[in-house]
C-alpha cells in the first residue's frame, strides 16, 4: 500500500471540506446539476477522447498504483547481480529456470537461454520497453486530459448559470445566491482537476520514470551478462543507475 | 461503429443542454448574430490557416474515425504471423498473393516477392509510416486549431457586445439581458471546444498511435521475415509489442 | 491566387464587422489613440524582437502566399521520375539541361551533371533543406510573436483606460463609455491575433510542410537516381510519398 | 554559502511584507484557514504527485543549494589537465592515487587505472551522467509542481470563499471584508509560487546545467587521457567548454 | 549601431507614454511602491532563479545587442572561401597567420595548421559552437524569466492593493482611485515585461540563430578544407547557407 498518496489525497479533501465546513452552510456547496455537468461532462468528453479500454486501462493503473509497492532499482541492480552469479557458475542455460514476476526480466533470461542471436535480444528488449512506456504514456495522458477538461466543464456550468441569472434581474435579493451555484461548477471543476486528476497524472508519471529506469538496469544487465562480463564488473557498471546514497557499501 | 465516441458526444451535449433546458428559459440561449461569429469566424480562420484540401481531409478523417472499427495490434501480429509462415512453406515469391486492405502490409509482401534490395524494402517502408504519420498529423493539426480558435472567437464576441451594452447604459433594465447576450459567444466558443474539438483532436491522436504501432509491427515483421527467421521467433519478437493482457497464453 | 486564404480572411473580418454594424453605433469602436497602441506598439515591439529584414522578409512571406500556387508532391514526383528516365536515357550529363524553377532541383541535377561525389552532394542538398526551413521558420516565428505581442498590447491599453476612468470617478454617467473605449484595446488586440496573426502563422507552417516534403521528394529522388536505379523503381519509392489518394492508377 | 539567492529570497519577501506594511493593517493579510488551504493543500497534493522520497530529496537539493558552493568549469579543466599529466608521468596505474570528491572523476579515474576496456568506461560514465540528470530532474519537476499547484489551491480558496460571500449578502457592510478575505488565498498562492518555488526550480535547472557541463568536461577528459594525447592537446580540446573570459592565462 | 531595434523600444514607449498624456493627469501613473514591488520584486527573483554571473552576463549581452553589428552569413562565406584559397596557394601551415575576431575561426585555422588529427578539429569545433550556444541560451533564458516575472509580481501588487482597499470600504468616493493605484502594479509588470523583456530575450534569440549559421558554415568550411576540396567547391557547398536573394553573383 503506497500511503503516502492515500495520505496526501485525504489530507487534501480534508483541507478543502474542513475550509468549507468552517465557514457553515455547507449545503450551499452541494449542486446536483451541477455536479452533473462537470462530472459527467468530463467523463463523457473523456469517452470521445479516448478509446473506452484505454480510459479502462489508465483508471485500473491509477487504481493499481495505491495497491502495489514500487520495486525500488537497488533491488534489480541486486537481481541482475545475481542472475549473472547464475549465469557465471551454471552456464547460460541455467537461466531458463530464473524465477521472477518482471515480464522482461523473464523474457531477457529465456531469450539469453535460448542462445538466441544477441542482436535479436538487444530488438527485442527495446520492443519491450518502449511498448511498456507507451502504454504508461496512455494512462498519463488520460488523466491529463481529465486534468484539462474538468475546468472547461467547470467554466462552462458557470457561464449557463451567469446567463440564466443575468436575463432576470427582477430580484436583486436572487442574484447573490444565483451567482454563488454559477460559480460552484467552475469550483467543482477546479478542486477535481487540483485534487484528484492534476496529482495523479504526475505519479502515474514519476511511477513510469521509476519503471523505465529498472528495465534499461535489466537491458544494461542483460547485455553485460551476454558478454559474458563476470558478476563483479556488472555490478560496477549497474551501480552507476543508483544515487549515491543508494550505492551503500 | 465506434460507440463509445459516439456516446460520449451524445451524453456531453445532454448533459449542457439538459443544464440549459432545467434553468428554464431555453430561447435566451440562442442568439443567431452570435452563432455567426463564432462558427462562421471558426471557420473562416481555419480556412486562412490551413491549405483547403487540408481541413476536408480533417473532417473526412475524424468522420471516418466514427465508422471505422480499428484494427487490434493483436490481429497485426497474428497476420505477420501468418504471412510468415506462408514465406517459409512457399518461399518469398508467394506473398505476391497475399489479400490484405493495409497498403503498407501489401507494399510490404509486393517489395519482399520482388526479391528487392534489403535496404530499399527498408527505406520505403519508413517513407510510408513517415506519410501516413504526417497525413495523421495535419487532421490533429486542424482539430486542435478550432479547438484553440472556438473561444478566442467567443471572446471576441462578447468583447463586441460589452462594448455595445457600456455605450448605452440609459436604462439599467437592459443591462442584464445585455451581458447575458455578450456572454453567450463565450459560451459558444467553449462548448465548440470542449465538446467537440478538443476531444475529436485527441481521439484522432490515439488513433494515429494504434496505426502507426501496427505499422511498426509490420515493419519489424517484414524485416524478420526477410531474415527468414522462422515463424516462431517473428512471433516471440512482436508479441513484444503486444500488453501482456493482449499476449493470450 | 490562392482564393480559399483571401476568402477565409475576407469572410472572418466580413463576420466581425457585420455584427458590429448590427448592433448599431459604428463610430463607438473606433478609437484612433487606441489603435495606435496596439497596431503601433505592436509592430515596435516586433522590431525590437526580430532584425530588420527578417520582419520585411516575414511579410513578404506573408504576401507571396496569397499569389502562389503551391507545388503539389505529385508533381515533384512526376518531374523526379522524368529526371530519372532522361539520367537513364541520356546519362547523368544532361541533367545539366533540365530546366526548372524549384533552387534545390536545379543544383541536385547541376552537382549529379558534374560528377560530384555523392557525398558532397548528399551534404550540400542537406544544407540546402536545412536552410529553407531556417528561412520559413524565421516567417513563422515573426507571426507567431505579433500574435502574442498584439493582445498584451491590447491588455496594456485597456489597463492604461481602467486607470483613468477610475481615477475620475465623478460622474457616474461617464463610466459606461469610458469602459468601453478601455476595453476597445483588447478587442483591436484579440481580432488582430485571432482574425490575421494567427491564422497567417498556421498557413506558414502548413506551406513549410509542404516544401519540406517536396525537398524530401527531390532529395530521395537524387539519391535513386545516383544509385542508378531505374525509374519504375525511383516512381515505386518517391510514390511512398503520396497519400493513397493521390498516387491514381 | 550562496549569498546571491539568499538576498533575492530576503529582498523579494521584503518588498512584498513592506508594501503590506506601508497599506497599514497588516493583520489583514493574516488568515489561517485560508493559509491552510493554500499551503496544506499544496504539500498534500504534492505527496500524491511524486514519491515521498522524492519529495524530501527535492527539499534536500533546495536546502543544499543555499550552503554549497558551485564548482567552476575553469577548475575542472584545470583538474583533468593535472589529471592527465599525472597519467603522462607515472602511467594510468597512478590514477588510482586521485583524490577527489566528485564521485564521476573518482569513478573515472578508477576505471582507467583498472584498465577497463575503453567502451565499458565510456558506457559507465554516460549511465553515471544521466542518473545525475534524472536525480536533478526530479528535484526541479518538484518545485515546478509546487509553483503550478500553489496558485490553483489558492483560487480553489477564493471560490469557496466568493460561494460563502455571495450566499449571504444581507449585511452590504460585510461585503467588502469578506471579499478580502476570498482574494487572500490567491494571493498566497501566487506569492508563494513567486517569491520562493518558481525561482528555486529555476536556480537548480541552473545548477544541473552547470554539473552536467563540469561532468561532459570530465568524460572529454577521460575519453583523450585514455587515447594518450598529451596535456597540452587535453587543455587545447577542454578550454573549449569554457567561455573566452573564462579561458585567460 | 543597431537602429531597429532602439527605435522600436523608443516608439513603443513613446506610444504608452503617449497615450497616458492624452488621457491627462500622468502622475495617476506614477506610484512609487508599486513599482517597488514589480521591479524590486522582479529582480530580487531573478537573483533567486539564476546564478549571479548568469544574470550580469544576460544583461551584457543584451546591451551588447544594441552595440555590434551583426556578422552575415554572407560575409562569413566569403571568408572561408578567402581562407581556402590561402590554404590551397600557400598550404595548411599559412592558416596560422590568418587574422580575425572570430574566436572559432581563428581555433580553426590553428588546428589546421597545427596539422592536429581530423577527428580532434571536429571535436573541438563542436564543443566550442555547443558552448557558444549554451551560454547565449542563458542570456535569452534570463529574459524570458524577467518576461515571466514582472507579471506575476504586478498582479501581486495588485492583489495587495484590492485586499486593502476592500476591508475599507467605508468612502465610497475613495474606492475608485484605490482601484486605480491597485491596477498600476499589473500595467507596469505587463508594461516591463511587454515593452522591453519580451522583445529583448526575443532578439537575443534571434542573434543566436544568425551566431549559430555563422559557426556552422565555418565549421563546413573547416571541413572541406580539410578535405583539400578546391576554393569553387567550397563557394559551391557553403552557398547553400546563403538565402537565394544573398547569393548574388
Amino acid at each position: 500500500m503506497d500511503i503516502a498518496t492515500l495520505l496526501g489525497l485525504v489530507v487534501g479533501l480534508s483541507l478543502v471540506i474542513g475550509a468549507i465546513i468552517l465557514g457553515g452552510a455547507v449545503d450551499v456547496f452541494i449542486n446536483v446539476p451541477g455536479m452533473m455537468i462537470v462530472i459527467g461532462g468530463t467523463l463523457a468528453a473523456i469517452m470521445v477522447a479516448f478509446p473506452f479500454e484505454e480510459v479502462i486501462q489508465a483508471f485500473v493503473a491509477a487504481f493499481k498504483m495505491f495497491q502495489q509497492r514500487k520495486t525500488k532499482a537497488r533491488d534489480v541492480v541486486n537481481i541482475m547481480v545475481k542472475v549473472a552469479e547464475i549465469s557465471r557458475r551454471e552456464g547460460l542455460l541455467a537461466l531458463e529456470n530464473v524465477q521472477t514476476e518482471n515480464m522482461v526480466l523473464k523474457k531477457s533470461c529465456q531469450l539469453i537461454a535460448d542462445n538466441a542471436d544477441s542482436q535479436l535480444i538487444h530488438a527485442t528488449l527495446a520492443i519491450e520497453i518502449n511498448g511498456l512506456r507507451r502504454r504508461h504514456q496512455v494512462a498519463q495522458d488520460v488523466f491529463k486530459r481529465l486534468a484539462a477538461l474538468a475546468p472547461s466543464f467547470g467554466m462552462m456550468g458557470t457561464l449557463i448559470g451567469l446567463v440564466q441569472m443575468l436575463t432576470r434581474l427582477d430580484d436583486p435579493k436572487a442574484i447573490g445566491p444565483a451567482m454563488a451555484v454559477a460559480l460552484l461548477t467552475t469550483f467543482y471543476g477546479s478542486a477535481m482537476a487540483t485534487l484528484i486528476f492534476i496529482p495523479i497524472a504526475a505519479k502515474l508519471k514519476a511511477r513510469t520514470l521509476q519503471e523505465q529506469l529498472n528495465l534499461e538496469i535489466i537491458f544494461e544487465g542483460a547485455k553485460s551478462i551476454l558478454e559474458n562480463n563476470n558478476p563483479r564488473l556488472v555490478y560496477e557498471k549497474l551501480s552507476s543507475f543508483l544515487s549515491p546514497s543508494e550505492r551503500g557499501e
